[in-house]
């Protein structure tokens, strides 16, 4: 019998799902609140009936809703699902998403998998959608309480679209991307944030000479304002944590600057670009 | 008469002039602290005559060094140099550049012309030299103090390799490269530093998980912790400010988070957001 996947909400992400479970065999039932989305998703061949009731039939339903909007696709899921289907979401902070399992699912929350595939883009939107987004990426699981079986059926999805797939603790999944994504946005964001303060003159010779360094640290402020917005204040504490560890970090540079401390200030840049260098030889290996 | 060109310092920048300017006619007195650099130079065809004396043969020298060097450097040239040879230097500090030049070159200090060629590359050293590097790529001039007529041979030299020249007073360059080039490398170099002194399991998991956000934030944190040493610290003053006024960018996301206020924190991603990907926009553009 051909498996019916249910995906709510119809982005680069829930888009991309869509298209690999499509890629193997499956029967998807798409939902979107535009109804360009849902045309334009069912010309893309993501997806085979947009009916919600559709949902009552399928065996694994991801929700891949705005973060603020996962509560609200929690309830509608939880009234049109079968009781054995899995359910799991695709949202960058974790914790958060497994107490609204929790209020929505009640005494069925051990079927939803809270999941995190680690494959954001510059793109989005369900015209960037591409069967292969998760090839190679990483997606977390946070399985810590669902049912094993429910997290055996999330985990074997997710291999089916190329993703390695890691199980990791919702507090310690918080806590860990705040320092490695959430804070380099935020850190991202205030830099364009301050060139855009400057007086005229200096704000246009700024935006006039800013080359590739630039380019790159910025690329994460290009990022989508609502969805940072909403990850930022879901992941209010680690991320407010990690922005003091970071001003001590800046304190220790900016100290043997004001000291004209070469030696102290070389010692850190070198710790710096052995670890990213490093960090990156590896990324890029594992991303080959 | 073919034309003579010294370089002293022959590392990627020095090495790409000294390819340029060969691909244009010109013969290459060129000189490195390091006989390996010295051969490899030769043999990659940047360079015809490793004679210091040579120097006095050219019409043009481009000091190219560490710019803890470049007095040594200017000091070596001035004692080799016909009065009337046009002498540049390609360092990203140029109000201290300028000071150096006057004290090494005296009365003829006017020969002197600063420059900055902005074509950083992760790569250095003359094996990754290129004839192209500049092409297409800024350098900036500072003028202010030179002869016109020595600043039109090196603005020449420079269009010559295929950069594009502005010109720009050394106090205004040195302020706008802090913020736009100085600061991003301190940040990113901030960031590896904190996540080097976390706790081992905590280190380990987000270098573990770190994508592809990540690799963009922290590419300049792969850069060269000596020359980095040097620009901050001759950079000193004009970088204090660029963190000071940093801070206070980061303080407004701060507070926006800790008092959870969504359309603050919205709107400065936003405003972010918009600025950022226009100037992408146009500097990919210029690129192409």
């Amino acid at each position: 019998m051909t498996r019916r996947v249910g995906v709510v909400g119809l982005g680069l992400i829930g888009g991309s799902f869509a298209l690999a479970m499509k890629a193997r065999g499956a029967r998807v039932c798409g939902l979107s609140r535009s109804p360009q989305t849902t045309a334009l998703a069912k010309q893309l061949g993501a997806v085979d009936d947009d009916r919600p009731a559709a949902l009552g039939e399928c065996d694994l339903i991801f929700i891949a809703v705005p973060a603020r909007a996962t509560g609200a696709a929690m309830a509608q899921v939880s009234g049109l699902r079968r009781s054995s289907a899995v359910v799991m979401d695709g949202g960058s902070v974790k914790e958060s998403v497994a107490a609204l399992a929790r209020e929505n699912f009640g005494d069925g929350a051990g079927r939803f998998v809270p999941c995190h595939p680690v494959a954001g883009a510059e793109k989005s939107g369900i015209a960037a959608a591409r069967a292969d987004l998760f090839a190679g990426r990483d997606v977390v699981l946070c399985p810590a309480e669902s049912d094993a079986d429910a997290a055996d059926v999330a985990r074997a999805a997710w291999r089916e679209t190329g993703a390695r797939v890691a199980d990791m603790d919702a507090v310690e999944h918080d806590r860990v991307f705040a320092l490695i994504s959430h804070l380099p946005h935020l850190l991202s964001y205030a830099l364009v944030n301050q060139i855009d303060g400057q007086s005229p003159p200096v704000r246009e010779l700024a935006l006039r000479h800013a080359a590739g360094g630039f380019r790159d640290f910025t690329r994460i402020a290009g990022s989508h304002p609502e969805m940072w917005r909403d990850i930022c204040l879901e992941n209010r504490a680690n991320l407010l944590s990690a922005v003091s560890g970071y001003r001590a970090a800046l304190d220790a540079l900016e100290s043997a600057i004001r000291a004209s401390d070469g030696p102290a200030l070389f010692e850190k840049f070198d710790a710096a670009r052995s670890l990213r260098n490093a960090w990156a030889e590896k990324f890029e290996d594992a991303r080959r």
